[in-house]
């Protein structure tokens, strides 16, 4: 491996700094089971999580694209949106996304329920409106009566919504990965190879953007340090949000927790397996070349991040009556 | 009502033998609980139900139009395919769907087994090959030990695969509903008007299709007896099957289980609502014109027909690897 002294001094710096910070042994701290939920207000988030209502075609869900069964991810390179649009970006994992800083790639919004609006009302996503989105919940008796539970009135609303929505990503963290058991003490949990890997990936700095609870999303960087990245995306990241010449090519830092189940990588997700993605990642944010054998290490250890995915009975929508606004997917 | 009586005296007859038949009082059976299930692979078959790896874009699953959240359906008249293509047909219920003489409304179809692989091999729906998607199956891990474990042996194909699928879809039964508790003697569990739904329901004839455990699913029928049915759509049924002109506008009877879930209706979609579907069927299959309260009785009928929903915990899909094929979503 070859590293440019400069960067890693900087790194390690940053990275004793945090791990000092938390006053812990690790710069990652295992993920937290869930605490604090409204049981209620998430089982209704989960519905509508799952609820193609919410878009224009009756087709296309929040689980659509951050697949439960699949990471939380939909493991494309770009989504596919009504009318098979072609995304412009790769879905971030819902998974542990609680644990985001801010939320989409360019940070656009600051919270969960900020999020879950997004998506619905794009027109290359859901296609749907807010209002529209509104309609279709008043016009189903199920729903009415969940939201008046949750909420206490017979409000029902976008905000209302979107804050269920919220609530249910919240549960979606993913505690007792094999490193996670590590941390905590059950050191026969990783073997060598993995804990190899895991030196790697702090000595040679990949731990100072992907460090804390989520191994990410604390933090914006520029896609490409010391090699310019070139990508077939337009999307310019936090540029967008910020009009900032320096933000260009900036995203958020994602989590590393179950980046087995949420390949492909970057975002744009030309980066087709973990070897790839951590070679890149070596070669441009670091100036590092890892060997076949430090690369394969880093995979391995980057599998033990797995970690209990989410459980739970798939929800039963409540039917739509002669009310309900019909769906149009070919319109 | 009117009823031309010719018709109602030959209804009369089949339902009376059907009831003497099965040697119950009633000419609906209730749905009973699922028995003799393999459970290891009614697993396996769950994965792959909910797996979008087995179409081209990775992107739809069987669950996809025939979503288990919403009485196995997809809610929208015809069904969108790969490339957002629209479908020919509307999506009919998986639920209880064993229970079926045939598959599809067409019949083309034994067997689940065979229609199982249908929809993935489809240009329209899933766009895959059967060989793509053992190639998928062959590379992922997590399915190699489970098919082996299923089977006892290497071999991973497609007629395993729906072998798996179709002992999933044996689990999709509904019992319980409200009309099957009053069937097995809870007299209470209807009011008046269901009753008097269900006596209009058998009096007026639609018993002469719609009976047995799944109240349909048992023959094909003519759409369209008394008057002539317009439809936009070009399917022309059990005619694309046999080449017999007699067959033509021939479809499956559709199970009414659940049918409050199922919507809309026809092989084409267009009645969007129950009132409106009993309206139609009374007039072009009986000849029979129904005053708006004995359509509400019906409909009022009809919805106490929802059974217990299927719950299973949604199915967390093994991962890809380096090995596995990219899914094409934009090709």
């Amino acid at each position: 491996m070859k590293v440019r002294t400069g960067v890693v001094s900087l790194l390690c710096v940053t990275l004793l700094g945090a791990a000092g910070q938390a006053g812990a042994e690790e710069p990652i701290q295992p993920i937290a089971p869930v605490k604090e939920i409204n049981l209620a207000k998430a089982e209704l988030g989960k519905k509508l999580f799952f609820d193609p209502r919410l878009s224009k075609s009756g087709f296309i869900s929040c689980n659509s694209c951050h697949n439960l069964s699949m990471g939380g991810s939909d493991n494309i390179k770009t989504s596919i949106g009504h009318n098979w649009q072609k995304g412009p970006i790769n879905a971030p994992t819902v998974l542990n996304s609680s644990l985001n800083f801010v939320q989409f790639w360019d940070g656009r919004a600051e919270t969960l329920k900020d999020q879950a609006g997004g998506p619905i009302a794009n027109p290359g996503e859901m296609a749907f409106t807010h209002e529209m989105a509104e309609d279709v919940l008043t016009s189903i008796p199920g729903y009415v009566t969940e939201f008046k539970q949750v909420f206490g009135d017979d409000t029902i609303n976008i905000d209302r919504a979107t804050d269920a929505i919220a609530e249910f990503e919240k549960t979606l963290v993913t505690p007792n990965s094999r490193f996670d058991q590590w941390l905590l003490g059950d050191k026969k949990a990783l073997n060598e190879d993995e804990l190899a890997g895991y030196k790697l990936f702090k000595d040679s700095g990949c731990i100072s953007c992907h460090y804390g609870e989520a191994m990410g999303g604390t933090s914006f960087q520029k896609m490409g340090v010391m090699e310019e990245y070139k990508s077939k995306s337009p999307t310019e990241g936090r540029k967008a949000v910020t009009g900032k010449d320096e933000d260009r090519f900036a995203f958020k830092v994602p989590t590393l927790r179950n980046v087995e189940l949420t390949y492909p990588y970057f975002h744009d997700g030309e980066a087709e397996t973990l070897t790839e993605a951590v070679d890149v990642m070596g070669r441009l944010q670091l100036g590092a070349e890892f060997t076949k054998e430090q690369n394969a290490q880093i995979v391995a250890f980057l599998k033990t991040l797995t970690g209990d995915q989410p459980s739970f009975t798939l929800p039963i929508l409540p039917p739509s009556t002669e009310k309900t606004p019909q769906p149009k997917p070919f319109e």
